[in-house]
């Protein structure tokens, strides 16, 4: 199975924070934090929780450029 | 000068091809690859080369995750 | 493996056109057409051609109502 | 009136549920789940609840494909 | 009929260009620019030209804040 | 520094209401009302609070068109 969302970072979940919809997840990659914000359902589908190995999936559209 | 945009990822371009509208800007980062789909213009605003430092900026409520 | 976003949509390819950076594949969902606009790369990988059958995915935060 | 963003699925509303910023508004498509994260204010003002009929509104650039 | 998309700004269009997937839509918003990219086949759709007085729809999650 | 990402607009902070994990920022451009959804993380890095002076950042992939 390949998905067609071109950034794929593996990293390591740090926190998770639920609210009533949506829940902040906080990643660990190679010393850089990311965040994502998801749905709670995500998180209770997933499971995520501190220590999980995940793929963090950006699609190409969705990133800018700062220089 | 801060922006909300909560993942800043500090990159090096590698590639940019550009077409009538889209280019495509990739970087890598930390060893792995970014592709970042954005404007002939801002392309040409930022003057984006192969070599260049520059920062992936990713809103949170953009990345999601795979388990 | 199991992916965040909430919307898995089961769909045939009927076209793919492809620009220079991006590529536009059309889905047959259920009588509906589906239309995303995806990177050329992504079509090259994941060796997009009409007929095959795909999964159209969409995070939640990227779906509008009109009422 | 006409919207550029090209994917548009009739849809029955079945659930609604309303956070503090956030709500999820979950809808039926022909026996598909489909789950849009919306604003609590938009749910307001289209005074969106179960049974109402509505288009599902995601444009081309925001949506994946999995093969 | 309403759009749950929280941002509606009236511009008029100054410039169309088109690739062969993706168009650039320049637009004079009370004296700013705003540049949309949506798909080609979107401006044939809505018979998009310079003078048009046209409605740009942002969702609130696109939107982030520069301080 | 220069970002990417094509609109700009300066407007002014009218209300801030954070829930737990996502926050709406209201803005006054010209007169009309913009609204980001953004994380509560993001609002207390930047200490958004009415009569700042700030930019509405939307990447040009991300708006869309009504005729």
């Amino acid at each position: 199975m390949k998905i067609s969302g071109r950034n794929k970072l593996q990293a390591t979940v740090k926190e998770v924070i639920k609210g009533t919809v949506m829940a902040k997840v906080v990643m660990d990659y190679k010393g850089d934090e990311l965040v994502a914000a998801i749905s709670v359902d995500s998180v209770d589908d997933l499971d995520l929780k501190p220590g999980d190995t995940v793929t963090a999936l950006i699609k190409a559209t969705e990133m800018m450029v700062i220089k």
